[in-house]
């Protein structure tokens, strides 16, 4: 997706947010925010959010804001997640169609978004918001198709807490398929995205390979991500793709992708061409592909 | 008031409305934001949020964005708080303190402003909620004894549609002060910024000798203001400085100004010491001056 115009004062705003999570010194913040507006200003075409993002917080790291920000945040995000387990679990046993529980409750995780949130979201809210929400059937069917025929399937993750939505959809996913489930967080810290070590404290390890994807970036710009990555995103049979950093960085990008994901902004429910605040299961179509071609 | 890094990011979105309401052409757009975003990175100590909207507005006039992209903004704004002046004047009329009343109404029309507020608001609401607010006791008292007293009053107006909750103000002014009531709008059209033109759609020449201030910023910039301005400013016994705009330019300037304005940012919130939203009447102090001098 794009940078659109759009974009620019939220890009602003969480700027300021992240560099005021880094740090009380007021110069970073300046710092940051002319790194940011700099940035902005000279564009590219194939420049996504992502793009932007990740170089906000290499301006903040080059300013003095350390390696690791949002560390207490992802604890807590952690924490917060592990202790719905129970819930979440009898969300899934008692549902009719346990796939589609699954499924709407790894999206409402996507709510533990500090970037897009500026960490003020009501994760209960979510949840039923979620469950309530109407996936599409025909889409819900060909991933359950795909899914149950894959050998191997490269999940794509995004957040700290929302991975413990993941795993629970992933232990779904293994009872009626037998495919490698391979697990890619950000290899190094970036916002409350999950890296190996945020996977490793929720037992991700316990239901698929887990492994760093080469990047620091909040999202998949498969440019900037390891050969292995690489190699998988072109040989897996599905790939789930969670969120809207990936979303945002791989709408354009051929592939056995499903996207899901709430759309937390305008800018994105207009690209997905839903309202905002919408639980979304989106399979990547040609389309999509011609029209991020542009 | 200075420039907050938390006025960056809605600076930009600002700019980005003001554009689109002024031409559906995107490299316009995209030249305003770029321009805008050149001079955020190189504010001097003295700049106010109104040196930067101004600079906007020039941005979108240079790139091709018309002289008064909000003309029918205004027209409808002036429409509709017309229309309930026979309601307003009834809160008045019953209020067991008049002149309470229709500062409160004064302030409640200050919700009017298309930059603030992106032209999303309640004025309903904003009536109810002035009405049912407490303004602080002493300064009314102090504000109605200088008003009675005073020979000469500068109201420095704000918005279209507000100006005629203004109105209503002079006219409660004139039931107990014999002052003479200046009442100063923009010269040239900014935002939904009252002109004389407006001025006169309302009515205004009748309670008030109205005037151009010599400016286009959507404040009250004494250095960028006629000479009849800034000599009317130095001689008034009483100035009254109506909205967010006029209080970011003036807010540490000397006078005997009293700010009436709804706070509808968390900056403009914070800088006063009231929570956004708050109905304000305050007289200038010393300690404001102080404050506004570093």
């Amino acid at each position: 997706m794009k940078v659109y115009l759009d974009c620019h004062a939220c890009i602003v705003r969480q700027a300021l947010e992240a560099a005021r999570l880094a740090t009380d010194d007021e110069q970073v913040h300046a710092r940051v925010m002319k790194a940011v507006m700099a940035r902005l200003m000279d564009l590219s075409p194939e420049h996504t959010p992502i793009h932007v993002a990740r170089e906000t917080q290499l301006a903040i790291r080059e300013a003095g804001g350390g390696d690791d920000p949002y560390a207490e945040v992802k604890r807590e995000y952690n924490r917060r997640a592990l202790e719905m387990v129970p819930v979440l679990q009898s969300h899934i046993d008692a549902h009719p169609n346990r796939l589609a529980a699954a499924v709407k409750l790894a999206i409402a995780g996507n709510i533990m978004d500090f970037g897009a949130t500026g960490g003020i979201f009501d994760l209960e809210e979510a949840i039923d918001s979620a469950l309530a929400s109407d996936l599409d059937a025909e889409t819900l069917d060909t991933f359950r198709r795909q899914v149950e025929n894959a050998r191997l399937i490269l999940y794509l993750g995004d957040n700290t807490g929302e991975i413990v939505f993941d795993r629970l959809l992933v232990e779904e996913i293994h009872r009626f398929s037998n495919a490698e489930v391979v697990f890619a967080v950000r290899s190094h810290p970036v916002l409350n995205d999950a890296t190996p070590a945020d996977a490793e404290e929720v037992g991700l390890p316990d239901v698929a390979r887990v492994i760093g994807n080469g990047s620091d970036a909040p999202g998949t710009v498969l440019d900037w991500c390891s050969d292995e990555l690489r190699q998988l995103f072109a040989t897996a049979d599905v790939i789930i793709s969670k969120g809207q950093g990936n979303y945002e960085s791989l709408s354009g990008t051929k592939g056995p992708i499903y996207f899901l994901l709430q759309a937390k902004c305008e800018v994105v429910g207009r690209d997905l061409g839903v309202p905002k605040g919408t639980t979304v299961l989106r399979a990547q179509t040609p389309e999509a592909i011609r029209k991020a071609a542009g």
